[in-house]
């Protein structure tokens, strides 16, 4: 897309790597990335502890930000940062979503229902098969599979997926500009032409160990569940399946032979609570079946209502409203806004509604 | 054995086969089946109600009780009833406890702790062979394999157990003389020799559609816990299952494929919250397990003390305590004492302990 200077500001804050926290901070007193980015050394001090004072005034290294403006430089490549629309709200709930992503393809994917299928890198002809399935079966009704690109598993459901209008969203654990493995160049192109693929990782970031668990959690995080098919016990994806649940997100496993390694991870998971599936209807029935529950708990927490004098609580009011409009209502930059909204979401205060929408969590007070 | 007038006696009564209620109430009136039977109309009547009068007071025909003597006329076989010490402890808790079972072979195995494994009819090999691994190790752990002589799963399972001490205990749902499917008359034979063969139908009752139900109640009352191998989602093993969750046992399934039709039950068991096992270990850990929950539960309620005026409550007082116990204390005949035990456990004050002895539950009442 055409390099504007919000984005390359995020951009810019992205090689900067600054704690989340600091971030929000930056936003919540000077308004947006430009002009963090813009403040002088007594406005980030007056904000910011000393150590990432330094970390914040640091400069990027040209060359390195050359080399993100020129994959930028590409209509199909974009950052998505904190305040745009299309931002994934699932990320949001996490308490560290990142503050920009480095997007490859069809930007609407992100404001879709998306779910979640992984496994083990090395599994059976029999579970590729199963995770092309599943995934064609829940694309088909309306979830864009999100998978890490690994072989085995993540590359079965990515396959099922595509051709499908609702298609295939791939997180990866390096630069949006490399693909790693190697063997999965073919496919990666295929999902950024019909689908999305996303990074955290500025472009040349290579493959790192510690990267990949970080990424693990944006792949259950932007999913409504996330569904394990194969996997032994040393598989990252049994790290995916707890991420997922402690995100809140609902976790199932396909079961198999006792006798075989590439079951017991799934066995393991649930033993341990995760839903036991044996078709795609079993995940559809209870994935509605959780959002009749959620329905059902607004309904009866709306009867509670509180004073509180948080601007942004009381500018959103008691029914669900877009950034836009409480950027409307406040006179307030978008990223500032969304500074905001995750503070109030890591307190407990909102929650993320389908379609980009906030709405007050209206807690059942003792002093009613 | 040799017949002896109360074993006689018994047997006369399950000929009858009174409503467990009224056999109950007779026993608590006049002591002991042979009183029972030689109580005149008006004793009875003073009792129960008319109808039920009438079938107690009918004579048995004289050529099926005849048969039921011969049948009896054998060392191995045995009328085990209520009253009896080795009379299974585990079948009182269930309310409706058979008065009289059909025995042939080691009485012993009535008193020992028992595992139950089930499953289709139609197993695949690999079931067979999962059956005959699990009972094989949970018998070498000390449980006696019960499970209903049916092809398949069931006979796998009991030929898994023989062989070893703790051995197999087959309970059939006609008269202990008859073996259906005729085809498991051979393993019929080496589970007389080598374990034991329950019934609670008379010698001569064939088999009956009506029958099997009531005696999976038995299988799964016999056993601590019950493991499922393979079921159909029509297998009469979800029924013997489902009965042991009323029952408060443990239910095990093993899971399978998600393309295969014996697997489907198994996945509905867990599902509904049967433990998924992949080994016997599991089952021993949990069994091990929910044992310290139930004597860490027993010392937490003995702080509770309530008064009782109840005779057969007080004179168990506060610690376990045998039948003979009761009897030497009561002055009175074990049969009544059982028939007590019955009414008493059937109302939740007492609950039966291994090896024989019963203890007051002692509940934490809102008089302390």
């Amino acid at each position: 897309m055409p390099l504007d200077s919000r984005s390359l500001a995020w951009a810019t804050l992205a090689h900067k790597a600054l704690p989340q926290r600091a971030l929000v901070a930056l936003l919540r007193q000077l308004g947006g990335p430009e002009a963090v980015l813009a403040a002088s050394r007594a406005q980030i001090a007056r904000t910011l502890a000393p150590p990432v004072v330094e970390r914040a005034l640091a400069p990027v290294a040209a060359d390195a930000l050359e080399q993100t403006t020129r994959w930028l430089d590409h209509p199909d490549h974009h950052v998505v940062a904190w305040g745009d629309d299309d931002y994934p709200k699932a990320l949001l709930e996490l308490g560290d979503a990142p503050p920009a992503l480095f997007h490859i393809g069809r930007r609407e994917l992100l404001m879709r229902p998306a779910f979640a299928i992984v496994g083990s890198r090395h599994a059976t002809a029999q579970g590729r098969e199963t995770a092309r399935e599943f995934a064609h079966a829940l694309a088909g009704a309306g979830f864009t599979i999100v998978s890490g690109l690994a072989l085995g598993i993540d590359a079965a459901a990515h396959e099922g997926a595509l051709g499908t209008d609702a298609s295939t969203l791939a997180v990866v654990g390096t630069g949006p500009d490399r693909v790693y493995p190697a063997r999965n160049r073919g496919l990666a192109n295929r999902i950024a032409q019909a689908g999305a693929l996303v990074s955290e990782y500025v472009p040349g970031t290579p493959a790192r160990k510690e990267h990949f668990p970080q990424r693990n959690r944006l792949i259950s995080g932007l999913a409504r569940g996330v569904l394990v098919v194969e996997a032994t016990l040393s598989s990252g994806s049994l790290i995916t399946a707890r991420l997922a649940g402690d995100q809140g997100r609902d976790v199932f496993a396909i079961p198999g032979s006792i006798h075989s390694p590439f079951t017991k991870g799934c066995h393991k998971l649930i033993r341990e609570g995760a839903k036991l599936v044996e078709t795609a209807n079993d995940i559809l029935d209870e994935l509605a079946l959780q959002r009749g529950d959620a329905r059902a708990a607004a309904a009866a927490s709306a009867h509670a209502a509180q004073v509180d004098p948080h601007p942004v609580l009381a500018a959103m009011g008691y029914d669900p409203v877009s950034v836009d409009a409480l950027v409307a209502r406040m006179q307030a930059a978008p990223e500032s806004i969304t500074a905001e909204l995750v503070t109030l979401e890591l307190a407990g205060e909102i929650a993320p509604l389908p379609g980009g929408y906030w709405q007050r969590l209206h807690r059942a007070a003792a002093t009613r």
